[in-house]
């Protein structure tokens, strides 16, 4: 039996320990889950033979070293900070290593000793970060194989709720961690690249310069640009692009209207709320705006953002019962983001029927003899349920088939990686497909912020 | 003879230096300046006797140690961070210290044995912080010496360009350190008191969350919020206070027209523009706008920030020539605050015989036998040249006043402080009153910020 240790247990790993059990018999698997609470894991497989569960803490260093030395790879689905915690283990006892995390500075600073080790440590081969890495660069080395040069390249990704079970007017249910949706994009100015252009959006700008895309059979989506559009410009191989873009995708109107949060300062993480604990919602609303003994908190808001009266955004915001007098925010020491959380979970949080939907957008314009030409891509990923959502398929799935594929030798090149050579992407997209992860392609005439190229 | 060090001798000494020289046959002092450069203030104080200028390096402790042990007061009027430096030495050396900077926390730290040695380390008496300590913390005794309570307190500060040099549409000219200005109001969340509820402004709203003020003779001005209103309240014994408003003044318009650059992201400190150095003005505005191949970057900024075209903050971006493509922004690796800043210099910097004002406005609300009442006083001074500036005349003779009222042992109380007790502001306000900074002070309704009220 070959042996493989997953450490972590979190909503992400459903499929990925189903795939390794599903193929247990036929490629003689072992899988060991290692978390500090493995309970939830451990009743969603208690059918399966070829499983077993132990309780791990990875900061006890005599558990760790010996979990992963009685394993042939390692896959860690911890929250990225500790990934650093398995990956020196790793190195130390000469195993293999899977993430669907971003590479730390950190993990790359390993490199060097995992390459002279022969060792691969695979990581962003989730979705996104990962399967967006892989459908890309498959594109991009074919128009490259083909002769085009790139001239633009632009990729969007969105976690929403899946068109069945979308009934809220923003469109929008928390799929994945509600935090990272409220502080979404505060990380610093938005930079990118428009036809040789270096542009920049300022966060209170960022949901008010949104682009707009069409999948067929799903509607229309908005797009908000991505702090880090040239993270992976050179891993990419698009140093000389004109166009560079990356964003995160909505339903149209989302952003307008969550710019309203923004607008107000109520997705600000980095202060404490003066007696949050015993604040209305509308007390909440309320210290945002100026003071009146006469007007109420609706028309002052009204009034400061100038939103008309038959204005959708207005429903959106009344949808939430953000102006409610009698529900108490009920947070100690609370920041207005970790408030404003608590109110989008009251109408956001999914129901135990909702399904959510992963989508993935892609433009590639090149140039090739002369001619200029766009190729668009999508993805469109519907969860079963709630435990086999889409989110923990397209995440957990790759991670799962490189795992596999490292452990068959046939991804052998070492180091500290992302999955952008063909090597990778190539297996994984294909065995992908059988799931359902599959990407429709079109031609379109090529634009690119330039009508008059057409 | 009594020496007085000064260290420093940057723009705000003039007056300091001049006070002391008119008062050093009468009160027998001995004036020693030391600075990295002293040329300027040698060149204006040429002709005084009792003054020497001294090359002094306060990282060079040999030198430091000398001159402070070799004098009886030391005032630091430094850059503030390196006020520690100064303090340091003179707690070994048993020296009285005056600043017109911040205690920062490295200086309060030093308050138990500051009292311990029976010294004054005396700071935060320049303008702002300092007469509006002073200024305020006088009319807040007299009303609860008279019986009455506080109820309402807005304090607000501007240094502007004078009526008879105020010839641009912004009405506004750098009469201090630019980057400041450019900065302003980015130290986090603006936070305070209006009837008893805390207010929050985030930096995107902090221009378009304005009040007007007027100043008999001068006409009118606007206020923003600084992001300190609360700092003071428990030195100023306000713990119950309703209203705890501090601000920065402005003319009116000035604000509205600046959240142009705020919007666009262009006041921005945190990051470097690509290719700053070879960027044309116009190139600058276009970074922050979409790419358009047909549209021009005037018309590009119109309609993102809706901007009609009779509006007259229109012609204050004209007026600073923001869309000229000949000029070049000619820094290397320079944030968008630093180009800006540029920019502005260019339109901004005050001509040779221009002057400067400052402004300060309190407002006072108390009760007092069931009724309630308002005290709103107000100072203005207007700089003689650009030597002896109003900036410079304000920051200066409270410094230079409290440091002779030391020396001469009429200020005694022993610790790290600013001015907020009697025996301070008395004597200091009394002799300001005789360099024509003098408060008038008026009687108004008191509103709060009900109407209801009146």
């Amino acid at each position: 039996m070959r042996k493989i240790l997953v450490i972590g247990s979190g909503k992400s790993t459903a499929f990925l320990l189903k795939y390794f059990l599903d193929k247990s018999s036929t490629e003689n698997l072992f899988i060991t889950v290692g978390d500090l609470n493995i309970n939830n894991a451990k009743v969603l497989f208690k059918t399966y033979s070829n499983i077993e569960f132990i309780t791990l803490d990875i900061f006890n260093e005599v558990e760790k070293t010996k979990a992963i030395k009685n394993s042939d790879i390692v896959v860690s689905m911890l929250p990225a900070r500790f990934h650093i915690e398995v990956a020196k283990t790793c190195l130390t006892l000469n195993k293999n290593l899977v993430t669907a995390s971003y590479v730390s500075s950190e993990m790359q600073s390993l490199d060097t000793e995992v390459k002279q080790q022969g060792l691969v440590f695979m990581n962003e081969i989730g979705v996104d970060p990962g399967i967006d890495h892989m459908s890309a660069m498959q594109v991009i080395d074919r128009i490259r194989d083909d002769g085009g040069e790139m001239i633009l390249f632009e990729s969007f990704t969105g976690g929403l709720v899946a068109p069945e079970s979308d009934n809220n007017l923003w469109n929008y249910k928390f799929t994945w961690n509600p935090r990272n949706v409220v502080t979404a994009g505060q990380g610093g100015t938005a930079k990118f690249l428009q036809e040789n252009t270096y542009k920049y959006i300022p966060y209170n700008r960022l949901f008010r310069r949104t682009e707009f895309l069409e999948i067929e059979g799903y509607g229309r989506f908005e797009v908000y640009a991505n702090r880090d559009s040239l993270k992976y410009q050179s891993s990419y191989g698009l140093d000389h692009i004109q166009t560079l873009y990356r964003g995160t995708m909505r339903r149209v109107g989302f952003s307008r209207a969550w710019n309203i949060f923004v607008t107000l300062g109520m997705t600000d993480d980095s202060y404490i709320i003066e007696d949050s604990e015993y604040m209305s919602y509308r007390d909440f609303v309320n210290a945002f705006l100026p003071y009146s003994h006469t007007d109420s908190v609706e028309l002052k808001l009204r009034h400061q953002l100038k939103i008309e009266q038959d204005d959708i955004v207005w429903d959106k915001l009344v949808e939430l019962d953000i102006f409610n007098p009698n529900k108490r925010v009920d947070l100690k020491k609370a920041t207005p983001a970790q408030i404003l959380q608590k109110i989008l979970m009251d109408s956001w949080t999914l129901a135990p029927n909702d399904k959510d939907m992963i989508v993935m957008y892609h433009k590639f314009g090149f140039e090739k003899d002369g001619e200029k030409y766009q190729i668009d891509a999508n993805m469109v990923v519907i969860g079963e349920n709630q435990t086999y959502t889409a989110m923990a398929k397209t995440v957990g799935l790759p991670v799962a088939i490189a795992t596999l594929a490292i452990l068959n030798g046939k991804i052998t090149t070492p180091g500290v990686q992302i999955p952008v050579t063909k090597e990778i992407y190539e297996p994984v997209l294909k065995e992908l497909q059988s799931y359902g992860i599959v990407f429709k392609e079109h031609n379109e005439p090529y634009l690119g912020y330039n009508p008059l190229n057409s």
